[in-house]
């Protein structure tokens, strides 16, 4: 038997604690790994008192994951150094834009131990003005070590509270997989397994295009059947941009909980369907600003910037007449088109187009 | 050029009569066509008088599709031996329990035509004790002709009044798929097609079990995620199902509406989902018939036979491990399994698994 795995969750928001929660549970029952669970925290101060102080005293992060009891073996460390020397299984959970400083930083406290594996809970991907670049990727260019990625339909909250829902690991190597595997399955939370570290990823940041599809269609009073129809042609044009960009790119995904079932809970609910809804009922005239300030008080929606950032992708690499879907939702959400031409794309097909 | 096909609808009851009305939209601008459209009409007295001469005088077929007015190149005809004689492209959209004795009724009235085709629009497929039957091949064995088949995510009355939606068709001659590509597609009717007639009609008849077990999820008040994990799983057990008895089966077909669309549709609304979510509401204490009575005013749930159906099936052929939501939701409905075990079925399983 090989040593034990020591565990430790970079980030400390709400899908980090609620991440760390499960596997302090699962640690201690399982030998492939050391009890004790660190979790990374950028320190600071809530309600007078250091957030680091409140985990490891009140065993609950008060801030980011209110009312949810933690592990006793889940341990907030402020310090950077002591998370990358005790450790050698990272689970990296933080916000897109400080997934490459952060790397930094864990470098600079090293050198990693031998052996040691990454996963990337990391929401999203970044799209540059022609390329599409994984934070797995990112990770494993700035850390020197393989990357697993992890995600799925489940949402943080419900999660912590042990309601019923799954994920999807994406892997190279097969041992990698199913020490992750071990490490996140409970029994309210299962995870399956694809040889597809793409496809996770590009699926969990783009649904998000397609979700703003189906709000429109939600907004022009379209009925089920259409909105069905823009969700398959979504799952579509999903697959064949991992097919396009990632050369590993597999159906699986298609089937798992990071493919068909978040898509399909995307598009029924959510913030990106709602604010979409709304544009369409005004007949694309009422600004996203504007919508975003009275729907989410401020917040940004993610669908519109995907929407954007993944059209100036397709047409920096030719592919523009090949993602039909994918662009009238942008020309509708930016360019003026009227929301009703998004069931004009459904044009003459021949029997191999699409 | 070849001579013209001609068309004739064979049924005219709902689904039969909005089917036939695009057809005959078709026919006039396609020169592959003859412009008249025939529909066999069972016939009968509605309002006093024959249904043949209301959709003949009145074009509409006020009985079985009414306030939508029928194009004039469509008519009705009683006569099977006209029908039959005068056709060689059958589109057939009856009852399944009629599909046999009124393939044998065109056979009395035969010989067909030299190079005679068929389309079916039958919903179902059917389950014997140990086999499963689809009506192409009930059709092709009784017509001696070949037999595409059409399903989708669209209802008759929608797409009577012309509201987007899409549908497949499933084929086994590429000539033959474009031909009937050809007779469907309209601009708010979207046709493509998949060499996978199998995949086609299972999808559509066993969608309705799948649609039980998401409406034990919404009666147990279970959260979308755990909704989208039963969706997920049905997706991956459909497909399977279609694997283990046809060796055609492609994946293709999830992607397609009569794949992925049909599904999401029908467990997001309908009677399967609403009088499921019923019983489980009423922790499988209250019987099917009472709902059926309640919800449907005695009407017949699909979802609740076919999963008996179904599970006799996969048991006669020893399948049953091999699809733990099928199986579930048949006990759940059956054999006074509790609702909530149908989130334990998603126990823990291996890399492999699934």
């Amino acid at each position: 038997m090989a040593t034990p795995r020591k565990v430790c969750v970079i980030g400390c928001g709400n899908w980090g604690s609620a991440a760390a929660k499960l596997i302090a549970e699962n640690t201690t029952r399982l030998p492939e790994f050391d009890d004790t669970v660190r979790m990374w925290v950028l320190e600071e101060v809530y309600q007078g008192r250091k957030l680091s102080e409140i985990i490891n005293t009140d065993h609950e992060n008060k801030k980011y994951l209110p009312g949810i009891k933690l592990p006793h073996n889940l341990i907030g460390v402020p310090d950077m150094k002591e998370c990358v020397q005790e450790s050698d299984l990272f689970v990296v959970v933080i916000p897109h834009q400080f997934v490459k400083s952060t790397a930094k930083k864990m470098m600079e406290c090293g050198p990693l131990r031998p052996g040691t594996i990454c996963i990337s809970l990391v929401k999203g991907i970044v799209l540059t003005e022609s390329d599409v670049i994984l934070f797995t990727d990112m990770l494993e260019d700035e850390l020197k070590v393989p990357c697993l990625a992890l995600s799925g339909a489940n949402v943080a909250q419900n999660v912590a509270m042990e309601e019923f829902s799954e994920a999807t690991i994406g892997y190279k190597s097969k041992e990698h997989a199913l020490l992750c595997q071990k490490l996140f399955d409970r029994p309210y939370f299962k995870i399956r397994c694809v040889p597809d570290v793409a496809g996770v990823q590009v699926f969990g940041a783009i649904k998000n295009l397609v979700a703003i599809a189906a709000g429109f269609c939600d907004g022009l009073g379209l009925g089920s059947n259409t909105k069905a129809a823009i969700m398959r042609l979504g799952l579509k044009e999903l697959y064949k941009f991992c097919q396009k960009f990632f050369k590993d790119a597999s159906k699986d995904v298609v089937f798992e909980s990071a493919g068909v079932a978040d898509l399909i809970t995307t598009c029924i609910g959510g913030r990106n369907v709602r604010c979409a809804a709304e544009f369409a009922r005004h007949g694309g005239k009422k600004s996203w600003t504007d919508i975003e300030n009275e729907m989410l008080n401020g917040q940004k929606l993610q669908g519109t910037s995907t929407a954007k950032e993944v059209y100036h992708v397709l047409k920096a690499n030719n592919l523009v007449e090949e993602f039909p879907l994918f662009v009238v939702t942008y020309k509708i959400a930016y360019e003026g088109g009227h929301p009703s031409e998004l069931i004009k794309q459904f044009s003459v097909y021949t029997l191999e187009d699409f």
